[in-house]
């Protein structure tokens, strides 16, 4: 079987389970958070690394097994008598710990995993994997050649009409930093043109300044699934073109449900997905993406330097809601669902705040 | 005297100053850091907040006084056995501590001033007033009419051709914060059209969202000079006419020498000025900026949260680089002065790091 036929069975398999988990999460509108599914990762180690709040705690960092269950990376390392070289209740000090963290937490989530009495997923409220970013999150713009097309006409701002020789920028600022199954406010006195765009999110491992593209994949930390949630009239109308405000209202960037380490995911089999209301409105591979991720941390990297938990967006594929006939865009009461296959679906109701 | 003649009178005066201050800076090239002009501030209870290195030390929040000695604000607190509210070696700490933090640092300088053996400013090695910002700088773009005009037909961009009824507004990345004496990084392999954007820089005092244009002043701190350095082929060419990548290169955005509090600045007697080389490039008021800080605070606030400490940078006048016939951009050995009267000026080189 090829790869793209796989990808294509594996799409319609993940559609599937996407609509199922729709229905799990009604039947669960009354009980409470959701239980994200937990699919089969690429390698034998890569982790899955979510920070949450277990029985009402503190935000802290746990690992998410295989099975479903959880470990607590703090109380577990405190049991196991390991001095974390970082704060484990922190994913950005254990992003910045690099591979030596790394490895503390596969060794003590590996020990973890033999105890009886783990807690299960169900238990944990997750939030952002990095509930407060330290920098915006970079964002990538036009990066699937077919969303550059659906949006050439569609666009107010007439100006590019060619692919570019180099990737569009554009950051979003910290607020717009959302849980993976947090409501996503809706001002409809702001804007009425709220619209979905599920991405893949690379989170960085390292510092670096002038990365080359060959060492590029030594920065990456890991993977989540994220959706760069955009009102479109701010974002082309109101602010000269400028896209940064349309991107950065408050929550308009869910982010999880956990990032999954690098070793734990084979990118040419990555496809994302966007489901709104159990329709699906996107879905692509990672093999369409225009400027590949080493590309774009070259890119990105070049007199600018990136750190350790910085998050970078790196574009939708087509069927966005503004380029639809007729457009789209999300109201209060909608169900968003972004997925990463290999990765995780985050889901996100969309919510009145006036 | 009307206040425009007031405003053309003190252009003048401090062009002078600047460039006694150019003279001043080359003779002390050899023997380090220059001392910056303390000028007068336009209220009795305006103060002068700066964050410095003393003597080789950790870097630390110092009042800088009229007669340009410096309170050194966590050893004189500790001194007279004040318990500050908040870390006083942090400007973030303190610009979040509020008016409570602010009564405290007021009352400990001014009974530090009357010490003998208090140091002079010159004894100071002055960093960026908030050396690490905590999230990206907010910026406006097109707000003077003037440089507006200047630029619509220089720009590569053709897209906006008349004045906007919302600012423009677009982020820097926090490593573009520079010191207001340092060095301005200039890799010719990346860019060799660096160019200059003198600006009046606002720090935001509390939280907020959705803040009311007439309530918007509540929100401000203070005031500081600025300079959008901007590499204008990265800006507007290399990247879909998204503005972030161009504005963002490290270092491109000093900032200085201190930040004035609000009660200090007369924001009606302001002149943004920009000189290279001692010649002046920039010169405007405060009066021709066509989006004041009320509207500038109420449009960016809307949906997104403002945070104390986060800074806006209100735009540039004409008279920038690009614009020029023949263009002019900065090249290694300039020195780049620019200046809010009233608050203070930075001076910064540009300097070849290939």
């Amino acid at each position: 079987m090829d790869k793209h036929r796989r990808n294509l069975i594996k799409a319609g398999a993940s559609a599937a389970v996407g609509s199922m988990l729709m229905g799990q999460n009604l039947a669960q509108a009354q009980s409470g958070a959701p239980t994200p599914a937990v699919t089969p990762l690429a390698g034998k180690i890569g982790m899955r690394l979510a920070t949450a709040t277990i029985a009402g705690g503190a935000p802290t960092v746990i690992v998410v097994l295989d099975d479903g269950r959880i470990v607590d990376l703090k109380s577990a390392a405190q049991r196991q008598n390991v001095a974390l070289g970082f704060d484990g209740a922190s994913m950005l000090a254990l992003v910045a710990s690099g591979n030596a963290g790394l490895a503390q937490v596969k060794a003590v989530a590996d020990r973890a995993a033999q105890d009886a009495g783990l807690p299960s997923l169900g238990q944990a409220s997750l939030m952002s994997p990095i509930p407060r970013p330290d920098r915006n999150i970079y964002c990538v713009g036009w990066n699937y050649l077919d969303h550059f097309e659906e949006g050439k006409n569609a666009r107010a701002d007439k100006v590019v009409q060619t692919l570019p020789d180099h990737p569009v920028f554009f950051s979003k600022a910290t607020h717009t930093m959302n849980g993976p199954f947090d409501p996503i406010p809706h001002d409809i006195t702001n804007s009425n043109t709220t619209d979905w765009e599920a991405e893949l999110a690379v989170v960085i491992g390292q510092r670096g300044r002038n990365i080359q593209e060959a060492d590029a994949m030594d920065y990456v930390f890991g993977y989540a699934a994220y959706n760069d949630t955009t009102s479109r009239e701010i974002q082309q109308k109101r602010h000269g073109g400028q896209w940064f405000k349309g991107k950065s209202l408050d929550g308009h960037g869910p982010m999880g449900p956990w990032i999954v380490t690098a070793a734990g995911v084979k990118l040419d089999d990555v496809r994302v997905i966007c489901r709104v209301n159990g329709v699906e409105k996107q879905n692509a591979s990672y093999r369409q993406m225009y400027f590949k991720i080493p590309r774009i941390i070259a890119e990105l990297s070049r007199g600018m330097t990136l750190e350790a938990g910085d998050i970078i967006a790196t574009g939708t594929p087509s069927g966005v809601g503004f380029a639809r006939t007729p457009p789209e865009f999300l109201k209060p009461g909608d169900m968003l669902e972004t997925e990463i296959t290999g990765v995780g679906i985050i889901r996100n109701p969309i919510k009145s705040e006036v």
